[in-house]
Order: C-alpha cells, then sequence, then structure tokens
C-alpha cells in the first residue's frame, strides 16, 4: 500500500530492462483527483539532471497528475538529447491517463553521463500504465530501488485522511551521485500554498539535515501530490505534522540502508546562539572525515569535533564547549572530562551532543560513518 | 643541513621520550642573528592549540630568535595548564639562549586532549640544547615527524643567501589531525614588512592549496626566521620566488607522503571569473569524497567532478563545461566527450583539468584520493 494507501492513487512498478541486474526500474504513480495539487522541492545543485530541468517547468503549474520514476539511469548530463528523452516520457505518459505532459514529473536515478535506452523506456511506461492498481504501492517503491538493500515506504493516518510516502537512494547521502527520490502521497484536501510551506518545512527538518557525505546528488527531488480524495481539508499544523513524520520515518530508513555504513550517528547541536549556528556546526562535524573514521574506529574522538566546530562562524567560545558520546561527557570546558573508556561504540546507533552554551536554540544533523566498505561501493561503483 | 644552510642558524633533534616509539621528538632551531625578523603564519581554526595561542603572542613582536617543535603530543584542549607548559618551554629554551620567553616560538604536533609529560620536555629541551650545532637541520627535520614516513626538507640558493626548510605532517591534509609544521630559514637581510608579505604570499599558493581531506588541524604553523647573516638584502621579488619554491617543494613533499594516499591529484580550474571562483570550484571538488574515492578505483568519473562545482556560487554555465583527465576530455560542454575507456589512472600522478569557459583566472589545488588505508589509519590511530 504505502503510496497507494490515501485514496484517489494508483502506481505500478515494472521491468523496463534498463537495470542489467534485470530488476524493476520503472515506477508510475498517478493521481485520480478530484485535486491535483502539487508541492516539490528539487536539489539546489546548479549541475542538474535533465529529468529536474523539466520537473521545475512541471511545478511552475503547481499541479501533477502523475510522476513516472525510472532507475537504471540518472539521465544527468546528457545534454538536449538527454532532456527531449524526459520530455517524451512526459508526453507518453500524459497520453496513456488523459493528461498533458506538462501534468507529469519524472524521476531518474542510476548512472551518469550516459543515455537512456528510449525503446525501453517506451515499452517499460506502455507496460506500466497497465498495471496502475491501488495496491501498486510496493511495487512502485521497488522499482525505484538502486544500491538500496530494501524499500523504503511510510504512512500516517490523519483525521479522516491519510499521508503515504516511498523513498529510495542514499538522500544527502548521495552515494555515486545515486539520487534521493521521494514521493509522498495524500488524500487530504490541500490547497498549493498549504502544500508548498507543509513539504518545505518537513523537508527542512528531515532530508535536508540527513548528512552522510556532504556530497549533493545532481537528481534529487521531493514530491507532494494531493488527491483531496478524502473530501477531508485537514488543520494545517495537524497536517505538517504528518507528512514530517512521513518525511522523518523515511529519512530514517535512508539513513539505516546507506551504503557501506556501520554506525547511524546523531548529532544534536545544544544551546546555540540562533538555529543556523547550530545547523552550521552540526553539518561541518558531519562532513569531518577525521571524525567519521573515529567512528568507524570506535574511537569517541572529541578532538575532531572541536576542530570542525572551530572551523566555523558560530558564537561560541572555544574553551567552553563540552561533547557528550552516547551520553559521556568526554570533553568539559574544552578539556578532557569523563573518561572515554566509559564509551562504548560498538552499537549502529551513536549519539554526539554538543553543547556550544551560546543561548537556547539547537538542531540535529544525521549522518553515517566512513568505512571500508563505503571507499569500497564508491570506487568500484562504475568500473 | 637544510634549515641550518643558511648562516645563523644552529638546530638540534633530540629524543626525550614523549613518542612511544622511542624515536626522536624534540627539534630546537635558533637564529643567531643578526637579525632576528620573523614571520609566521597559523591556523585559522578558532579551536586553536597552547603553542598556536603563546607564538601568536611571541609573533606580535615579529621578531623570534628561537623555536622549540616537540612530536608525541599536540598540547591541544589542555586547558590552562597545557598553556603553562607551552610558555614553561618558551621560558626554559629563552634561559638557555639567552633571550626571554617571548623570543621564543613553540610548536607541538600529536595526540590531543593530553598533557605532555613535563619532566620528559624539560630534559630533552635541556639535550636539545647541548646538540644545538650549524649541521643540525637534518636531525631537527627528523625529530618533528609524527606518521611521516621520511623527512621533508628543502633548500634554494639566491643571490649571496639562502633559503632552507622543514616540514612535517600532512598539512591541510590534517591526519587526525597531527598538524603541518614548517620552519623557513634564511640568513638574507629582510625587514619584518617583506617577510610578512613574501611569506603570505608563498603559503597562499602552496600550502593554502594543498586540501587533502578538508579537514583544518589546530596546530599548524608556518614560520620564517631571517638572520641577515650573510649581509645580504636580496631584491624583494627574486627573495619572495625562493621562498615560493621552498614552500611548494616541501608542499608536495607532504602531498607524496600523505597518510594512506595512492594517488597525488592536480586539479587546474581554468578560465575562471576571478582566482576566488577558481579556488572554490577546485576546493569543491578536492572534498568531494565521491570524487576522490572514483580516482583511487582509478575511474575518470567526471560526473562527480561536475556535481561538485554544481554546489559552487561560481560563475559558469553548467552546460559549458570540459573537463579532462590527464589530457583526456572525457566531457565538452557538460555532456560525453573523448571516451573515458583512453584515460589511464594506475599512475600515482593524476592530473583534472575543468574549464569554468567564464574568463581568464584559473587556480591549482592539490589532493589525494580518499583510500582504504586512509580509513584504517585514521580509524585506528588513537586506539
Amino acid at each position: 500500500m504505502t503510496i497507494t494507501a490515501p485514496l484517489g492513487f494508483r502506481a505500478s512498478g515494472v521491468t523496463a530492462g534498463l537495470k542489467a541486474s534485470g530488476k524493476p526500474d520503472i515506477a508510475l504513480v498517478v493521481n485520480d483527483g478530484p485535486s491535483d495539487v502539487a508541492a516539490a522541492v528539487f536539489t539546489t545543485n546548479r549541475c542538474k539532471a535533465n529529468p529536474v530541468l523539466w520537473s521545475e517547468q512541471v511545478m511552475a503549474t503547481r499541479t501533477a497528475k502523475a510522476v513516472v520514476l525510472n532507475s537504471g539511469g540518472a539521465n544527468c548530463y546528457t545534454g538536449p538529447r538527454g532532456f527531449q528523452t524526459t520530455h517524451a516520457s512526459a508526453e507518453q505518459v500524459g497520453g496513456l491517463i488523459g493528461a498533458g505532459a506538462i501534468d507529469v514529473v519524472v524521476c531518474s536515478t542510476g548512472l551518469i553521463g550516459e543515455q537512456l535506452d528510449e525503446p525501453k523506456l517506451t515499452a517499460g511506461i506502455e507496460l506500466a500504465a497497465g498495471k496502475l492498481s491501488a495496491e501498486g504501492g510496493a511495487a512502485a517503491a521497488e522499482a525505484i530501488m538502486t544500491t538500496d538493500t530494501h524499500s523504503k515506504q511510510a504512512v500516517r493516518e490523519g483525521e479522516g485522511y491519510r499521508v503515504g510516502g516511498m523513498a529510495k537512494g542514499a538522500g544527502m547521502l548521495a552515494p555515486a551521485l545515486a539520487t534521493m527520490l521521494v514521493v509522498i502521497t495524500t488524500d487530504a484536501l490541500v490547497d498549493a500554498d498549504t502544500a508548498d510551506r507543509v513539504l518545505r518545512e518537513a523537508t527542512r527538518l528531515t532530508f535536508d539535515r540527513l548528512d552522510s557525505d556532504g556530497c549533493m546528488s545532481t537528481n534529487d527531488t521531493v514530491l507532494l501530490m494531493c488527491s483531496g480524495a478524502s473530501g477531508v481539508t485537514p488543520d494545517e499544523a495537524a497536517f505538517g505534522e504528518l507528512v514530517a513524520d512521513v518525511c522523518h520515518d523515511l529519512a530514517q530508513q535512508l539513513l539505516g540502508d546507506a551504503e557501506g555504513a556501520d554506525h547511524d550517528i546523531t548529532i544534536e547541536v545544544v544551546n546555540a546562539a540562533t538555529e543556523a549556528d547550530a545547523l552550521e556546526v552540526g553539518r561541518s562535524i558531519a562532513r569531518s572525515n577525521l571524525f567519521k573514521c573515529a567512528v568507524f574506529g570506535k574511537d569517541p574522538n572529541w578532538g575532531r569535533i572541536l576542530a570542525s566546530a572551530g572551523t566555523t562562524n558560530a558564537t561560541f567560545e572555544p574553551a567552553e564547549l563540552d561533547v557528550a558520546f552516547n551520553g559521556v561527557w568526554v570533553c568539559r570546558g574544552g578539556e578532557p572530562g569523563e573518561s572515554r573508556e566509559k564509551v562504548d561504540l560498538t552499537e549502529r546507533a551513536v549519539s554526539v551532543v554538543v553543547d556550544l552554551k551560546a543561548g537556547d536554540s539547537s538542531a540535529t544533523i544525521w549522518t553515517n560513518d566512513l568505512t571500508h566498505a563505503y571507499v569500497h561501493e564508491n570506487s568500484a561503483y562504475s568500473t
């Protein structure tokens, strides 16, 4: 079920042969309405893939009747011919569901710098349209996987309406530029402004704070489609919480399945002067290869955390910082605190808290450790 | 010879027992004048080690009569007691050479968050002072090594004067927060303004552009000491070139000995609108783990280069970028160019050129690949 749990949606997942593995590689999600309100956030990378360039045009209308997603090829750095391929897919889907190309969002993921096989793509879309059903959510979630070891899905129940979601990839984790693709569906009746506000706030606190290797994909897309089929106009705050909860659930699933990771690390920066300060410090730590290697080595190396914090412009006094690993305050006031021997980093979940003592704002960033398996997967991926 | 190649300098390197390995760990360099002009650049990390905090005070006088360097402990995040240890070292060296504490620069490198063994340090400095000689340069260069596999030294001959240098560590490469320490000596007669200008320009184009893992050390120090013993006042441009040449030589030695690296990568960004743009793009590529893993895997993955460039604010059109690996233009105008099969990445030296087609500025950044050995060394370092 999942993305087809809310009323008004049909989906399918099929094998078009774009993937060498022969696994499913085309997913189609159709919004049968009555409403076709949609909102989306895209990668902020300036080198955007063709499907992102196209889908940005679609989203200018603030509506979408369908989204077609393919794995097995990112259609990125493929020039005008690649854009034409994307546009043809949108046109084909539009024709099959009685809509225009401009109603169809397109997402692609996989290797970059190569053209998609157009005949296979066309045949696959035809097949996917024929298999659309209100039970197709799980099949769609399977078809968008690349190096994922399992599909990611989530559903939440609101007051008379539902929110469902599927995701693939490793998001901001961006292994091999594989893409974070997320589709969220709801049968709540919401207007375009509400959908946009709710989606932006939800992604800001979830997917945007997943920072596994600091590499930003060229294809990232998070799409919210609202069918209105429940007839229920939700309270915005409650609806926002539900969408954020689905995003958080999917983000944690992405984190747990990140390529090569041994540890899921939660970095909480507390008592910052501003949320932006807390975020800047959290991101700088999440991007420190030295810190990430240390966690892989089960070493509560707080010095590498302070050194990362020291590269930021956040407000704090270096000699006042406290740092805890899994609840043990190994650094107090910029000096050794409790014994590092007390810290046990054998579990997959690792908690780091950094106290800036500069205010009352905070932020949480999620990341992974840097492992041999990460290096292996990302050095061998395209060879 | 090296740092003692210029007239007016004595140096020594001894074993104080700060290192568990029992290898040399204290180096002393004394400037016998007649001039004691000096200039220095320090890490811009806000979380600075105690020796950096002290040495910044010394350099406010724009003179220095000696520098004492220890490996086997960074004296970083060690609070007021650690600062006191640094100050006591300066005072002790001053007493031994007939100068004040304020004349003595102190540098430390090694593990952080631990106090130095003061009795060992004191005895070691006493020993080092007794071994000072005009042939002690090589011994000093040995004593500052941590994970370096060999010492780094360079000498250049000017018109009637010399410039010598020694370096340790992996600089901006910053393995395990081990530090880049560089001491450059000259017997040229230069004033403080000239020394400062020349050193800043030289480091800007050499050590500052060495960016192996994006992690900034808490202890980095580059010190230039000018004895004036040759009696020759050099032409500033020629002197500047010589100092830059010594810095470049040492920087390349650091690059070649970076922990765990399989490849030395030169990233040249050309035809940028400004030098700052070229630098921003170069650094973003040098900090992409995905790019660095690809080079380790001998994969000319230009997509990861474009994706890194796309995260910057530099002026360029994404669809116009060209990228070459070892002279093969694998990407032309943001699309596949020459066959990637033509690129051979088996040699240690790798050249990447990115053409932004936006102006006539350029910049070069040096970095290393991301390897299993890097992960191993940095996950096992302090355990």
